[in-house]
């Protein structure tokens, strides 16, 4: 009988956000696999690494870094196959995934070529947007606000679309896309409600008006823009 | 020295998707508070039940149902008076939260309350949203693409407007909105990207595509409409 493949969200960086179903999963896990940086970094291992068992089989599926997308897909065929070697053998396995396994995460294409063949199960986890609004200590939506995400690499006309007509709004994976992003605020006249969040719940984390933020931003970090539309907050 | 308040997400319902975190300050707690529907139903409380502390003094804060916001608002102000008493008596209170404080959650009520004058923690939880997600097999967002975060409750016409330009959208709270929801896909061509989604991540969830629904929805559903843009997957 074939192993189950497990999508496991780890949350925001703090190994203590990660949920109870996640830890005894991977405590239990024949094999742990997850994506690795060319550089050698993966964030979701760092992340797990209290908890994967000594002497587990590791897959780590090196994603090449291009702005071509068929070498990384490329990775992802090879890291499949080894999964599923493992699978084929009755091992479960458990894929790393920092934040949720579906939301903005690199799983889902190790998803899309296994869940036809494998059993499969899905166990969300905590997203790095409720994370930086905790860390901000601002809530992000009451009531009937609409919430819209951005991911930081859009290009500025399309961002400032869809910013405009948009109520509480979580920039992601800021980066390299700051000035970009400040810039499409600031002729929104939203820089004034706009917070930076850095690593949020890591140790160095940092929150701070984006108004007043003068050096680059790493990846892993965010904006928020909640206006607060509620009259009773 | 006064308590410390403690805002816990408990993530979308099944207790095992609560955060190690999230078991530990419950655990620890000296006072747990939650909301209770006027009805005598708290959520919140049902997540949670296996972690509270025999013995532990709890507030119950209970929400008038009622379309005017002024008494469910008074008794945000009683039961921020009760956890004041408990914070200035030392006592470190845990309010517990469905899903995550912040996202559309009744705890920022509490926090609007309490936090300037004592020390506050916010804990960020699993929302439904990738909840859904996950029970879903659907991924929710790949690389660029902007998740629109949509209330059911929220008038036809803007609803409308708000799904139209959108890419991936999640509807909650469905409950007695279904039929104008449908509606609005279905006049938009999208109901058979449609997914609908009941009790996520509890024993009695529930996954069908929207256009097969044909009994009444209740308060704790969603519904995921992903196109899927991205053509690697």
């Amino acid at each position: 009988m074939s192993g189950t493949l497990y999508g496991i969200g780890l949350g925001p960086g703090d190994p203590e956000l990660m949920t109870l179903k996640a830890h005894r999963l991977i405590s239990g896990a024949d094999v742990i696999a997850y994506p690795v940086l060319e550089r050698g970094e993966s964030f979701a291992r760092f992340i797990a690494a209290g908890v994967i068992p000594e002497g587990s089989e590791e897959i780590a599926i090196t994603i090449p870094m291009s702005v071509e997308r068929a070498p990384a897909q490329a990775a992802y065929d090879a890291g499949a196959s080894q999964i599923a070697t493992a699978l084929d053998a009755g091992k479960n396995v458990a894929v790393l995934c920092e934040g949720d396994p579906f939301f903005y995460g690199s799983f889902m294409y190790l998803f899309s070529r296994l869940s036809d063949r494998y059993e499969c199960q899905v166990v969300p986890g905590v997203t790095s947007v409720t994370a930086c609004a905790a860390a901000a200590h601002t809530p992000l939506t009451a009531r009937n606000e609409v919430l819209t995400i951005i991911p930081g690499p859009l290009d500025a006309a399309e961002m400032l679309d869809r910013i405009k007509g948009a109520q509480a709004v979580a920039i992601m994976k800021v980066g390299r896309h700051l000035n970009k992003i400040t810039q499409v605020l600031s002729d929104l006249g939203l820089l004034e409600h706009a917070t930076y969040v850095e690593r949020a719940s890591l140790e160095n984390q940092r929150v701070i008006p984006l108004a007043d933020l003068t050096d680059p931003a790493p990846y892993f970090s965010m904006i928020l823009v909640c206006k607060g539309s509620d009259p009773w907050l």
